[in-house]
């Protein structure tokens, strides 16, 4: 019996993660869920973004299943009591390092990208970035300069052993897939970058079969809106994947169709739709709730090896959006509950 | 009478400087022009991208106009040698610290962006982006860990001085526009964005005409493909200016059109083309000179206070263009040479 943990969070987190469970428990896999509030919610409820009793609970899961957090109502808290925090110390906590996420366009949904629909069409790709290190978590603060100003400085860095984990996770994936690995910094300015581009070079040697290449971030911003149909899998640090992988989340247009994975090395991970908590229409059963079922399916694939159950849930999403549902971000009317039962009738 | 210096560079910069200077020339106004070797083939002729004499012509000069640098012959030279450092170095030594970015969609090229040609049509922008600090000009090395792991460092910085002088650039500009600033962090996570964020909100008390907004990164990199038409005037530091503003030159699809400008406190400025030196068609003449002479238009706008003479140029270039003169990139055959001759036929 495999212990799933349910942070629905706030805003649409709590709809969106509901449809997600009903559909893994429609799966018969002997799941077992439990549930405990995190970021707004539970300052609310409890003081912290993430309580001790959340935190432990994700501990004892084999697999965290995220909703959102955010809300308007704490941004002016200090900024280690705000609702993102959670995710930022369920990483470090949990040692959640590689954060997979997919953007694609799905079948019918070409229409909704920025892009044109030929260049939208053709977009497939995985990013791969690296969420315990980089410029988040070196160290920061405000200091007084010699000439008595205030500064603020965060430390960005990375060692060898980060690099070539995260790099392998890359390798992988492209392994995986087509077969392509581009690897995005920004090593004629960082020395970061420079000793992130050795690591990955030197890792490539145990990965003949994928063909490597890199790309400075600024380029790679402009080959995402150019064509990002040439990318296959990108790995890249916190920083830069945080910025290149919600621009390619966009490229893709359907932000309310895409999952996401954070994984630790032993196979321990979050999974989580990589919108917000959308306050606008919480609580008003209008959320499009496919990209917490995919990140199920995520789930079932990476933390529980369950690639057959993974597939049945992708497969009943795709076909449920090709038959015409539509939640309102899709263009449509449908309900968060009615997605998820025309999902749940496809399983 | 006013000095110029020419440092036209690599690749295609030769080319399309010369075109800009041909323009400047017909103007009549008593400019003088001087020439120096820079990037890869200032190397080529001194061993170094910016040897002393360029660097000298260009603390002389009162603006510098300059073509565009990179030699993958030279990839493989130990980072402080290889081209784009005369880039950096410039920035440094005549304390170029603001960069002005335009990005927009001229009459006629609205078909040439990957975005939806009503997206595109309504790219109207202007990136001003810090150039003299963050993490690009921070302590930076390589080191070993206690644990005896290579790292690779670079420290991110911004004092109140910095970030005020760059902030007031943003709202002079953006009161000169539409009246909208958006100011671009990650205040989320970290101290160097969160003092960004502070002292721009200080230096809002001067400008109550201004609109001032923040923005996390990833969010912008996600509205600039989603709806790149919401933004006036952008405002944001060294690193993640070079991302998004290289994405909004893509956005608007015609990179051989746009120019930039980045200034010092005393007006001295360098002027360039955004794109890059294209090895691959240089020496052709089938270069699109527009970017180029669009920069010097820029130079007489800002350095030399010639506002009547920037606006003759502009509006010949447009004009040149809505006329149905196309270089290869713009999906045409005209050469260099018979851009620059449409141009200078209109001024
Ligand atoms: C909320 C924020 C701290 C977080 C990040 O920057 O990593 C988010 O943008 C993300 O990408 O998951
Ligand atoms: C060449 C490189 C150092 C430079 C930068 O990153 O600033 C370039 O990308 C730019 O934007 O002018």
């Amino acid at each position: 019996m495999a212990l799933i943990a349910i942070l629905p969070g706030d805003g649409i987190g709590p709809e969106v993660t509901g449809e997600a469970q009903r559909v893994l428990e429609a799966l018969d896999l002997d799941l077992h869920f439990e549930q405990a509030p995190v970021g707004g919610a539970a300052y609310r409820a409890a003081g912290h973004p993430l309580p001790p009793e959340t935190l432990s609970l994700a501990r004892r899961a084999d697999a965290v299943l995220f909703g959102a957090v955010g809300d308007p109502e704490f941004d002016r808290l200090d900024r280690g009591l705000r609702p993102e925090q959670a995710i930022l110390g369920l990483r470090r906590e949990l040692k959640l390092f590689a954060n997979l996420r997919p953007a694609r366009v799905f079948p019918g949904l070409e229409d909704l990208s920025a892009l044109r629909p030929e260049v939208a069409g053709a977009i497939d790709l995985l990013i791969v970035r690296e969420t315990n290190g980089d410029v988040y978590f070196g160290e920061k603060g405000t200091r007084v300069t010699p000439a008595g100003l205030r500064q603020g400085y965060d430390l960005m860095a990375y060692d060898e052993v980060e690099v070539a984990r995260i790099a392998r996770v890359g390798f992988e994936a492209a392994r995986g897939r087509r077969g392509r690995l581009c690897s995005v910094d920004k090593a004629n300015v960082l020395e970061t970058s420079q000793l992130w581009r050795d690591v990955v070079i030197e890792a490539a040697a145990d990965y003949p079969d994928v063909t490597l290449s890199h790309m400075y971030v600024d380029n790679a911003a402009m080959q995402m809106v150019r064509s990002p149909g040439q990318f296959d899998v990108i790995v890249t640090g916190n920083l830069f994947g945080d910025i290149l992988s919600d621009q390619a989340s966009m490229c893709a247009g359907s932000i309310g169709m895409l999952p996401s994975a954070t994984l630790s090395a032993d196979g321990k991970g979050l999974y989580e739709p990589i919108h917000g908590s959308a306050p606008d229409i919480a609580g008003q059963g209008r959320a499009n709730p496919c990209a917490a079922i995919l990140s199920a399916a995520m789930l079932l694939r990476h933390s529980l090896r369950q690639p057959e159950a993974a597939d049945r849930i992708e497969v009943a999403v795709i076909a449920a959006v090709a038959n015409g549902m539509r939640t309102a971000d899709l263009g449509g009317e449908a309900s968060t509950r009615a997605m998820g039962d025309a999902v749940l009738a496809r399983l």
